[in-house]
């Protein structure tokens, strides 16, 4: 838009802003691609360097795309904080700390030896993903959903409080049921069983052994593979009425400000003022014509 | 509300009363904080201590916190009691009964030795946690997802009845098909295999060996990952109707007959005809006043 | 009903009709809640029969309670038939050859020595359940949800289609990158193991050993995690417009025969006839009362 | 329809194309039923002859079959370039390729001794069913379910780049926490975990030790076994969406405004308004009628 306004720094810096922070001109659009491509392939490098005959074989490899993928986000970072008039803000927010985080562990191996093992927070650096996302748009269906998560939340809230204390319940009574060899040592123990039979997760790693068990937990597995229709059905209420608001219009009534009319309403629900800006009430049409038959007699 | 009203032990009852039994002045909601909290410790210090370490290590301190909560809870019970008009009423309520069973196990250990196994039914106090969210508000969400059960239960108990038939049958024609090597020892063994199967937890700990067990093991799983369509459905289906229902009020437009208005609508939103019948239409008053205005003069 | 009427054999028939046949009389209540304990007993005794245990211990009694509640089927299908005008009609509907099911292997077994293997057979008789379940008003439910997986049932039935191609190019794909070591040893068994993962019931028994398997394991799980959507929003969406219809009346337009109209729609959505018998079309007036303007001048 | 209308190269041409291409004559219909058997036919030769004990008894059996059927998919083809006008087009479209895919492995094994190893790409010929669903008038189901996966798809996209970012971060967090021996030996491999515990598919091939990794894993599952609402709710709302807009047209009644009607009304169902434009209203003509004959006398 402001491209080649001014020679000095001031251009410099808005084209900056421009390419970095927005995702509608060529410019930008490409930095975004390099900018996905180098989050991903970061994210690969500490994945595959995790694996042990990766690591023997390629470490120096890795090693070395670690460090100049490291020092390209600083500097991009170094260019974001150049390019904002309040860098301090920035840092403080959502995405300054997940950029900080995305590069500080590495530097910290300098400093620190055993640093090394940050890698869960090298990991983060995923998150930048949700900056990409956030540009391409999908900012509206990802607000729809979190608006019906919203909605739902109290009750998906007690939902889980309501299975937490099943799920107790159900627990210690396989514990006193079911003998330690079973797997069922501890009432924790029985918890993390309960929660992986009720999910329908089911490992088998610890399982039933005498009748008794086995019909409570015939019980619990029935109850998991139903229970699921409670979130289920909640949100699904949620999301379709949250796609039927988008039927309603946004207009405020000129009369009392109701701001929730349905698409294509004539009348204000609340107060009975006419809706349409772009033609007569019918109504006033009706009135004049008794008037003008009043008048005539 | 009725604070400081009497310095007597009533005002003192109505005080405790209002503290323990509501939670909307920042004394009641201090206790149910303290109250929960002493839940959970509780409920922490029962599942912590079945684990055999720290049963070992900590034992001395988790008997000395369980006398603790036992004994504050046996003193807010009776500081319940006292606060109330009709104590024995309340004893023989849901709450009442969830309240004593929470003390009841402690208190009898020092009668009869062997009652420290009444692992379970010391768990039950955990149950105590439903009173606070009673109070906090979640009665609403509660109320709506218990009515939608309530409506689609008759489909659900059908549902049930159904899968139940169903999985005997598979199970019987698996106890004949395969052999007890497999696990499959008896048909009540195999209706569990079916269930572990069909509720898609899929344990592992007796799976079929033959062909013939393998194929209709595919057609039972895939039945049972296909038939959670049929409660979810039905679920969706009522929470749907339920939140309509809140939406909409039942009565019909006087003017155009049209019955379906959002709660509140003063206005049908078709033609416009006032809807309550309670009061008059503002739009008159104007009109009146206008028309006194013109007969005025 | 028509208790008493009749003294002789016709009235006994009659009598017998209705307690058997219907369940609005306390007679029929009690009968049928003789039978379904009836029926639960006798499955019961099938299924703890088949375990080692127990057979042992209680096989007398079994073969006792086995023969006795096969007297009293027999006896009970003996009494349906006189009751009915048209026994053979009888015989051959679905609950008719269901009581022959239930009653016969065990007969079998006096003629045949071998017949006692015929478990799944004799278990059949559980289907006798459905019987009450249809007297206990359940057929509403039931007829509802069929009609609703009746509608749905061409899309399920794509979706089976397309499932079982997907499944079975995956199983191809994993049979040529696994070894047999890993338990994929034929594609039948890979569709085996496709179909326990995508439908996440998951044993374990077979298990991906590659890193090409495992990844893609991983797609042919989220596959199956997230396309149980599918279904269950078809199914959904048919109960809710189920449901829905029971909001449409069933009476018919008497100007042109359509029958579904929303419950209060005043004119016929096809041919515009007024709906309601029980008051005149507002339209009438209007033309009547223009009628006397018209005729008034 | 055009049948026996020429006696030359041309009506049997046209012959052949209707009795392919289409499945309204019984020809075709016939056609379709033996192509359909072929191919499934087909398809379980490649499964059987993959399974060893078979392919050692039958393995001539196999060879034979497949053969002939290869040979007839080969004229059949060759019948179906002939028929049509434009060979290359078809060649190039989905079907034509996989029309070749289906042959093509077969008669390389001539050429190539090793290609019998295709046995994937043998099995791409189960992708010709499709062809028969889309004659089967599965057509209108399959669109239906396609424009609302459409529809959803970008919620769903957004719905699986969030699952990949969760379950990269909890396979991190589990590589640090849990030991190799448990079987979390690298990133990848705890990606693979995370993603079998999420989808609750639980083979039990890997699984968490320690009671901080056991921790971590109830979230999980926790989260996998709530988070499939989001999907199936958004895939319920589109299709109810889809099967509404199908029941409704959406213009408005010229008489009240209301724009909910279903297709083929033909009055408004609130003010009994004519709603097609192409046509008069038959009441019209009966009121004209009957005012001729009023004015008539």
């Amino acid at each position: 838009m402001s491209l080649h306004l001014a020679p000095g720094p001031e251009g410099i810096r808005s084209q900056l802003f421009h390419i970095i922070f927005e995702s509608d001109t060529p410019g930008a659009k490409a930095f975004d691609l390099v900018l996905i491509v180098a989050i991903l392939t970061s994210v690969a490098v500490i994945l595959l360097g995790s694996v042990e005959t990766y690591a023997q074989r390629y470490g120096d490899i890795f090693l070395y795309m670690e460090w100049t993928l490291t020092t390209a986000f600083s500097i991009e970072l170094l260019v974001r904080l150049y390019c904002l008039e309040r860098p301090t803000v920035y840092l403080k927010s959502f995405y300054g700390v997940v950029d900080l985080i995305a590069i500080l562990p590495t530097w910290l191996v300098l400093l620190v030896p055993g640093a090394h093992a940050l890698v869960i927070v090298r990991l983060l650096r995923v998150l930048r993903i949700f900056r990409i996302l956030r540009m391409m748009e999908f900012v509206g269906e990802g607000q729809m959903l979190l608006e019906a998560l919203k909605r739902s939340s109290r009750q998906i809230l007690l939902f889980f409080s309501s299975i937490l204390m099943v799920v107790t319940l159900f627990a210690a009574l396989m514990y006193t049921i079911e003998s330690d060899e079973a797997g069922f040592t501890s009432i924790p123990i029985s918890i993390y069983w309960a929660i992986v039979s009720m999910t329908t997760v089911g490992y088998g790693d610890i399982v039933p052994v005498t009748p008794l068990g086995k019909s409570i937990t015939v019980i619990l597995m029935l109850l998991g593979y139903s229970i699921i229709a409670v979130p289920t059905g909640v949100f699904s209420a949620q999301v379709i009425r949250s796609i039927r608001e988008e039927r309603y219009s946004e207009e405020a009534c000129p009369g009392c400000g109701l701001d929730r009319h349905e698409k294509g309403a004539r009348y204000c629900l609340r107060c009975g003022t006419w809706l349409d800006e772009f033609s007569d009430d019918p109504r006033e049409k009706t009135k004049e014509a008794r008037q003008d038959v009043d008048t005539g007699e």
